[in-house]
């Protein structure tokens, strides 16, 4: 009802009064471009005409990565963010980093425009002020004693206030305003300039011209002249309803300030310190000017940690304060998926091990059987991407049916390992008579996996979580938006047949990642699966959800001194050159310096030299050098490439030593013949693999024998190393008793603790 | 000998040229608290005299935590924070921040001091926009062109610049300080100025008398008037020698303003884009002022997450920038401290584990052999405490010979359960002939682990890490210092016995445990001992590291309609009131509705009245009664008292519900004796601990037979519920092959995978 009275309210208005200022060079239908904004709003070339507008209302912005479009946009402001803690006096700091934004974005040629309270606050500290010092004076003159602090402050009347500080306040904007080359100007209003129609159609054409000649129109109410203000209704002062007012305004108090019809507007609230009826004043105002086509965000503007950026952040299409849409999201919120997948996931934690692998062979056959609809979506995503994409990206966005049909074995496998995932009991303790505690595995949760490009990692994801029972929340690139549309609707039919389709959930491709990465009630484990520069973004964007992967790493091989001279070339051929990209390639080659100028050295040498590999000499090796190699430039340096870090050490405590220092806790090598040297560097090398005489290659959950491999963690915490199903899972404890109560068991109690190990049911090895 | 050639030049000024204000009511050794400050420099009772300073100088602060003592205060700001990144026009937002957060320190009774660079940075904004602005209108009567942005802009002289800006810029200033009710004042100065002993003498007393009126005097350099900067030296604009200029003083292009012999008095360097060369000037002249003994701290003034209260956050002690001290710390930094811990683990983690056991078993003795000094200590500490901590903390923090040997006792029980803990093999594969692959259990690393008032935390600590082989960072608190400092002595020397001393250090009682949780580099696990609001601070606190332990424990029992009545009561009772300030002691109880109004029903009701229970309605249990209980104002309440909630459900789902919804995945519990219920209860329940017919108070480490218990984890990933030893370890991955490649396995390759199960030696059960 409220919406049509809004609507109805609105409309005629729009149609007949609004003039609309429109730029030459700009489409109405075409969304600006902040490069094309600056281009077309230049001083020159706007006529000197307005142009009455004569089209219907347009829609506010559907999404907020929509909001870098906006033209026109009005900020205003709340007097808890214009006014100091203590309500006396403005927030200096505050004002001018807004004032610092809003200059940012006129100067990119957007319309920006300022609707501030702070006058009343800004003459009530003027005025305390001045009266402090005339009293002081006396009484410095009457008495030694401080009593500064304690004068009784004489109630100020707001509206003598807001006439002694308007002034002052204007002077300061217009300060500041300068400072970044803008001119500034003043417009005080009252409520009943809103209803009186000339008047408002005066306002209207002034605020457009000032807006047509580059100035920021600054708008306050004329506090000076309005009643006084009613208790507990503190946000009055900087109430404002432009142009028009809805019916029912003596009740919405607060109005933000709009431009109706025009799409590419965009009105801020910096609120905080607001009680609900404040609050609900607020939606009510958002929700009027999206009727008007208005998009609308009201943040807060006091936390110190954002206020420096609130307003260019939110224009940026970052998730700041709540944006207000017209337009229905056209699927269930990012919210809304992480609940289902929580139910989902419980859900499918409860199934027999049986159905979650029935429903990860459907799924197998889902991807052979609907493979030319799978490769249609595929080829849209390509045909977009062509040109726009590096051949290598293309490469990994593209399907074949021979990559489904391997795709398909790989969920079979995963099927099979999963039989032996949930509900494994791990340990089994008698307490006492009748009481036994059982320690089982369970689902971690809800997972995030967010992924590049790749589409084929959506069903073995997907199948990784089904098979250890938990709920899914899947993020793809935006280049891959089709084939991940439906292979996601294909999961959600294979997890149909048992009822638990909401299980996995593909989340909207507007989502910002770091977003989602905040999401921390929601999100118990974060997967990322890309590049390592996608995981040390993650890393860095979760807060407090634990991230498994990593983002480094720097391999080390050490070639001990009795060491076999044929093993070591194969052994160094095979860790660097063999997939020189891979993160457990070698990278560092650490050797003992009694091989220096042997032939062993030298063979290694030519090896590397036929593989064509770019030798970097640490500093130690470069000193023994005539003619050096390029001497690396940080002995911590993940290559990815055929590439190799040279060094010299001493001895295995040295090899151990560099490791710690400069090695990332990934997988690291020892070549020896020496059963003793081998163990000693097993045991003291603090990596998540330590190898001996086996390539830094094996470093990986398939050649480790543990089935479908989630990732490598270099974590020190939960998983650690190659990560296999079990990586997704953690504990519960299950106490099955009769009447057992613990005080029963104290000093005096008739019961004692047994604490039997029981037999525990062995596991099923593949 | 660069302190000493500062320390002389820097002598007889001191004593012979610097006027000394003395407040009355200020004995000089005494270090000044805020509120005493407050007091004693209000306006009307400083003396307007200035007595000659006849004391040596005195010593620069030895810790951060004395910065709030401070009573002068001079912030320098670089040109980096003051100009904007465009190097063109006042950065205001922050510059504003800066004035808002000296004026409250300035409101605070401390005298505040502003040296500032920014006028050559004002003028060229300024003179540009002149110039831009004549030059447009002309280009703008020729064309329709917009050129306003590629036209040349004339490259403009600095020192017109200067000249331009200055005033500019101090109206600004003058303009932010009146927000505040503060006085400014503008001093000029050049490098002259210094150096002739008559100027130097007027410029010192001309401050010293501003500082006495309570004005804050703002210095620049006379820009318009000194020589051109040189190239790559944009500092120069900003560097200003007051008082005395250090030999060599050409060289040190920086000089940060100081002053000498004053104890309470910190100079705050604010930097950003700092260079080396600029840098070096940066510490060079915090160490001339150190040696005048004043304390430097040098922080980043440009980030926007800190910029808005740095200087108020640096006067409070926290860590930001960079503190000079010209005091030695007493003990290493707690950087150190956590190397020495992570090499002092990694040692630990490779001795038998008799040795550990054996350095387990002697702290025991010794905690009971050198009783008589431990209590001695402890002692101290109560008397310290008296009359400041409530009775209940006293009695925690108080050690008796009874405990010291209860607690012995408790660490020979971990030392028997670390036998079994380091280097254990969890799982065997062998992947191909000669290739076999061992997963062992492993140290985490370094935990930190923070604890409050018991004193007794540290040597059952200590052990936990010995027993599991991990390096120790200790954080106790300030009351027992005295304790911990022994306890910890103790630990250590136990340590030596076989060379790893330093693997459990004492972090100073000084350190702020925010910073500490923010050392991901160098700390693993963080492990909180102590009530829930510690946990809850240091889970926001940790910045990357895994927090173990839980801040809420709101358990539920639900009572299901085909439970016994003689189990119930006993259930409840002992799950409510063995000890109700228990994390597992039960909040909720959930009761079938068909239980209301039957015997079984009033039997729990006149139990809990005789208990004397405070009962809470739930909203649905309210709605069935006539009289109600005070109804809750949260079903997610832990109580830790003698309170409980109790609430009506339809059946055993909508209690699954009601727990998922409002619980924390603590303990749950059923009661009833259908056993598929309360398998259907067990299996759905997503807790970290479900029970059948047992108490929740069961959820306990030592009650479930995992030995030493190091928490209850409610967290997802690693352990879950309560945790034992096997909660401080990781695993990692040996693998010894021969000379195995992975290219041997490739799909033309002469050998295949094998992944053969190994049987894995059997676990010493106790």
């Amino acid at each position: 009802m409220l919406s049509q009275v809004y609507r109805s309210g609105f409309q005629p208005f729009g149609q007949r009064l609004l003039p609309w200022v429109q730029s030459p060079g700009l489409s109405r239908s075409h969304r600006v471009q902040p490069s094309a904004i600056r281009h077309v709003r230049s001083w020159s070339n706007i006529p000197f005409i307005t142009v009455p507008l004569s089209r219907t209302h347009g829609k506010s912005f559907a999404h907020r990565s929509e909001l870098k479009h906006a033209k026109r946009i009005v900020v205003k402001l709340g007097s808890a963010v214009v006014t100091r803690g203590d309500e006396c006096g403005l927030a200096l700091g505050r004002l001018a980093s807004i004032v610092e934004q809003v200059s940012v974005l006129q100067n990119q040629g957007r319309e920006m425009m300022l609707v501030t309270s702070g006058a009343v606050a800004f003459g009530k500290q003027r005025l305390r002020h001045e009266i402090l010092l005339s009293q002081s004076v006396r009484q410095a003159l009457h008495s030694g004693q401080n009593q500064l602090k304690e004068m009784a402050i004489p109630v100020l009347e707001a509206r003598a206030c807001a006439a002694a500080g308007q002034s002052g306040l204007m002077a300061l904007y217009e300060a500041m305003f300068t400072q970044y080359s803008i001119c500034a100007a003043q417009i005080l209003v009252t409520n009943l300039d809103f209803h009186d129609e000339q008047k408002r159609r005066n306002l209207n054409g002034t605020l457009h011209e000032l807006l047509r000649m580059n100035i920021v129109p600054i708008v306050n109410t004329n506090d000076a002249v309005v009643p006084p203000a009613e208790p507990n209704s503190d946000l009055q002062g900087v109430n404002v309803g432009l142009f028009d007012s809805p019916p029912g305004s003596d009740d919405a108090k607060l109005i933000d300030i709009f431009y109706p019809g025009d799409q590419q507007s965009v009105t801020f609230g910096t609120k905080s310190r607001v009680g609900m009826g404040g609050m609900e004043a607020k939606v009510k105002a958002a929700l009027w000017a999206l009727q008007g086509g208005t998009s609308v965000v009201i943040a807060n503007g006091t936390h110190p940690k954002v206020s420096g950026h609130v307003i260019t952040d939110i224009v940026e299409g970052k998730k700041v304060g709540t944006f207000f849409s017209e337009v229905k999201p056209a699927g269930p919120t990012v919210e809304q998926q992480g609940e289902m997948a929580r139910s989902g996931g419980r859900m499918l934690a409860t199934l027999e091990p049986e159905q979650r692998a029935e429903i990860i062979h459907h799924l197998a056959d889902l991807l052979t059987d609907q493979r030319d609809e799978i490769l249609l979506a595929n080829k849209k995503d390509l045909e977009e991407a062509e040109g726009r994409l590096a051949a290598p990206l293309l490469k990994r966005l593209s399907l074949s049916t021979s990559k489904l049909n391997s795709l398909a074995i790989g969920l079979r496998q995963i099927a099979a390992s999963s039989q032996d995932s949930v509900g494994r009991v791990l340990r089994r303790t008698r307490i006492a008579k009748n009481l036994e505690l059982e320690q089982v595995t369970v689902p971690i949760g809800v997972l995030l996996v967010i992924f590049e490009s790749r589409p084929d990692c959506l069903p073995q994801v997907a199948a990784l979580a089904i098979a250890s029972g938990n709920g899914l929340l899947l993020k793809g690139g935006k280049e891959a938006t089709h084939s991940n549309r439906i292979l996601h609707l294909l999961t959600q039919e294979a997890l149909s047949i048992h009822g638990v389709k909401e299980a996995v959930q593909l989340v909207n491709t507007r989502e910002e990642v770091e977003d989602l990465c905040r999401l921390d009630k929601m999100i118990d484990l974060i997967i990322p699966r890309g590049s390592s520069q996608l995981v040390r973004d993650i890393q860095k964007a979760a807060k407090g959800i634990p991230v498994m992967g990593h983002s480094e790493g720097i391999c080390h091989m050490y070639v001990d001194s009795e060491a076999s001279v044929d093993k070591v070339t194969r052994l160094v051929r095979d860790s660097k050159c063999e997939y020189p990209a891979a993160c457990n390639a070698l990278e560092t080659l650490l050797i003992h310096r009694d091989l220096l100028r042997t032939p062993l050295f030298d063979q290694i040498i030519d090896m590397l030299r036929v593989e064509q590999v770019k030798i970097h000499a640490g500093p130690k090796f470069a000193s023994y050098l005539t003619f050096s190699p390029s001497e690396v430039k940080s002995l911590r340096t993940e290559y990815g490439d055929l590439e190799l870090c040279i060094e010299v050490v001493d001895n295995v405590q040295e090899a151990i030593d560099h490791i710690h220092k400069y090695g990332s806790s990934h997988t690291d090598v020892i070549v020896t013949e020496n059963e003793k040297t081998a163990e000693f560097f097993l045991q003291h090398v603090d990596s998540a693999c330590v190898f001996w005489n086996a390539s830094t290659r094996f470093s990986d959950g398939y050649r480790f024998g543990l089935g479908a491999e989630v990732g490598i963690s270099t974590s020190r915490i939960h998983a650690r190393g190659p990560v296999g199903l079990e990586g997704l899972l953690t504990t519960k404890w299950l106490l099955r008793g009769q009447d057992h109560v613990v005080s029963d068991f104290s000093e005096h109690g008739s019961l004692k603790y047994l604490h039997e190990t029981l037999p525990v049911p062995q596991r099923n090895t593949n």
